[in-house]
């Protein structure tokens, strides 16, 4: 069955026992193959990445951390190449199952983890955002998915991409455990009677999101922000990016290239690696983005932190469609895929650009393919957030 | 021994028996792998690019006619990616011995042909040529290599890349075996006593190109020169592009990627495949090429091709290096490798953008490195450049 799944790089299989009695005791849970475990190399979904890099000597932060609570590591998860991608389809590694729609992308780059979590391989599985990066794939897949506010995780061990958008997230199939897992990354308590004190009072509806959206996904969504609406309370619709989330994306679009070239260059000018064409392609677009356009970019992302801390002050949330669509089929050729992701990232571009914390709630589909609902708050807020998702699967 | 050259791409060897009793009775040759042997799948120096084409069912015309003649198939040797390259450093298959110089690069992208003539694993081997890929090998290791007249050639069965600059061409350690394939493939007789009454009557030394070069490559070259002057009887000076040799190299340089990408536009885009980051990168710039740069370079082209004309009537042949430097380190980085590749299309451009006949002739050397002189003739005057060949061979 793992095979089928293909959700873990190829190579025997790791297990490291949690430490007894934690409060994530019983757990099991997969790292996406840019967290570093002692001892293993770290594959970066790039067959030359490992080769160049010297073998890990200790557990990345956040594997040590869930370790120490308790949970047992059961296996490397399968990642775009050096978590440049959106789709989760790695030519050297293959596609992760999509175990909800097997003949889609399972979404990326955190593909593996969201694969192996969908298929109930593991209970929790670590993942990286940037761009999109868990927030894709469980929307793809039906799961919970969380980009923390950025910056509040330590991202020690984590191969980085774009470090000014970077964040360590993961994927659960229940918000119980989601929550759990929250609670010890976060170092904030969610017990099963605070959700509702922790609850938001207002609901933003991101109207330019929904209408950016396939007519199909808000029409999906919307029995779930009814839902929203009535837990929370008070609800209205909302313009999150009034510049525009085509120029938000731009503007992400523009900074995290460019970052991302910066964190790779050196290796890819000594050793000239291997990647599938789209990669490389993205490095060549990062390393040709010039400064005009890099500073224009940087201004627009403090309008949009601006935007953002104005809509969400605490006890606010806002809630728009994870992704535009759900997942595309596998196999398709890159004119086909590039308008797709380019949309992917109209919808995901607040969060490398503004930091806000993200979580997305599965329930929603359309034809039995899974969509999911995000809701982000204030940077900070992630504990509302997941709150929120509790209360949202109580009330289900 | 065969496995230390590391000339033949992986997987079993191949051996066809030429027929027998032909004008090639008992000469062994190789096949770059671009060019189509019937049941084996053409790999291209890619392996996604086997995987997605058909196994070809007849042989490319170049082989076939090498059969027919009576030379003997041992074996398809490595390529640059898809003949993207000029160094011969294969990221999939690795680099092909240079046994002039094993430390260094055998120069690509025909690196596997070369390096298995430059061991005396065959007597001769068929590359091709369309910025420099025999031309480039033939200087680095030490080997007689032709560049035909751009359109003599049937270049049914191999595998393009830019056709309005694509050749067949092929390396030999001897004049004598460099002339017998020249008899068969390009269909005229040049007999022992046949090279003197084909000798040019008048030798241009491209002073721009010996002025391009290392310092120590015109001092290396120069024995060569002055006994080529005194073979054919008068020599002079001449300025081979007054327009500029970066200027003819920025021409090729927008025509040749162009033209590329059209090649392999439709798989690249279907298949996404995997690549060495520089050739992907190359194939991007292809991509990226405005219309009116095209519009120049086309322009250039013409005003280079009546150059060329102008400068080469019967009688007349130019010499220049073939290249501006030895063969580099193996290994470098790309910052350090794509100046050198630049300055090598400078002496290489006129090649693809005008279609004259170019060979290299081996003989000089730096430290004991080759570095190879070559002679180009007007359009057609092939038969006078290997009859020159012959003749700077006999007299040494």
């Amino acid at each position: 069955m793992t095979d089928r799944i293909n959700a873990f790089v190829p190579g025997p299989r790791i297990h490291i026992d949690g430490a007894p009695g934690g409060p994530l005791d019983g757990l099991s849970f997969a790292a996406k193959d840019l967290f570093d475990v002692a001892g293993v190399p770290t594959g970066g979904g790039n067959h030359d990445w490992a080769r160049a890099n010297p073998v890990p000597t200790r557990h990345a932060w956040a594997v040590q951390t869930l370790l120490d609570a308790g949970a047992t590591l059961i296996g490397k998860t399968i990642t775009d190449e050096v978590s440049l991608g959106i789709l989760g389809e790695n030519a050297f590694d293959g596609t992760p199952l999509n175990s909800a729609a097997p003949d889609l992308v399972p979404g990326g780059s955190s593909s593996g983890s969201a694969a192996a979590v969908a298929a109930g391989l593991c209970d929790t599985a670590l993942g990286t955002d940037t761009g999109g990066s868990v927030r894709v794939p469980s929307s793809f897949c039906g799961l919970y998915g969380i980009r923390p506010t950025h910056g509040r995780l330590n991202l020690a061990g984590m191969l980085p991409q774009a470090p000014s958008s970077d964040t360590t997230g993961w994927f659960a199939r229940d918000a119980t455990t989601f929550a759990r897992v929250f609670s010890v990354l976060l170092g904030e308590a969610v017990g099963p009677a605070l959700p509702r004190m922790l609850l938001p009072h207002t609901l933003l509806i991101a109207v330019d999101a929904f209408g950016f959206a396939d007519p199909e996904v808000a029409a999906a969504l919307r029995p779930m922000v009814d839902k929203l609406a009535k837990l929370i309370g008070s609800a209205r619709d909302e313009v999150m990016a009034p510049q525009g989330l085509s120029v938000w994306a731009r503007a992400q679009r523009t900074l995290q290239p460019v970052e991302a070239w910066q964190t790779f260059q050196a290796w890819v000018q000594r050793e000239n690696p291997r990647f599938a064409f789209s990669v490389a392609r993205g490095l060549v677009a990062g390393s040709q983005i010039p400064a005009s356009e890099r500073s224009w970019a940087a201004l627009m992302r403090q309008e949009a932190r601006g935007r953002m801390a104005y809509l969400l002050p605490p006890g606010t949330i806002l809630c728009l469609p994870t992704t535009p669509f759900p997942a595309p089929r596998k196999g398709l050729p890159l004119p086909v895929l590039d308008p797709l992701r380019d949309r992917i990232t109209c919808l995901c571009a607040q969060g490398g650009l503004t930091g806000v914390p993200q979580v997305n709630l599965p329930g929603a589909t359309i034809d039995g393919v899974p969509i999911g609902l995000s809701i982000i708050g204030g940077r900070g807020s992630d504990i509302a957030l997941i709150a929120v998702a509790q209360a949202m699967e109580a009330a289900a």
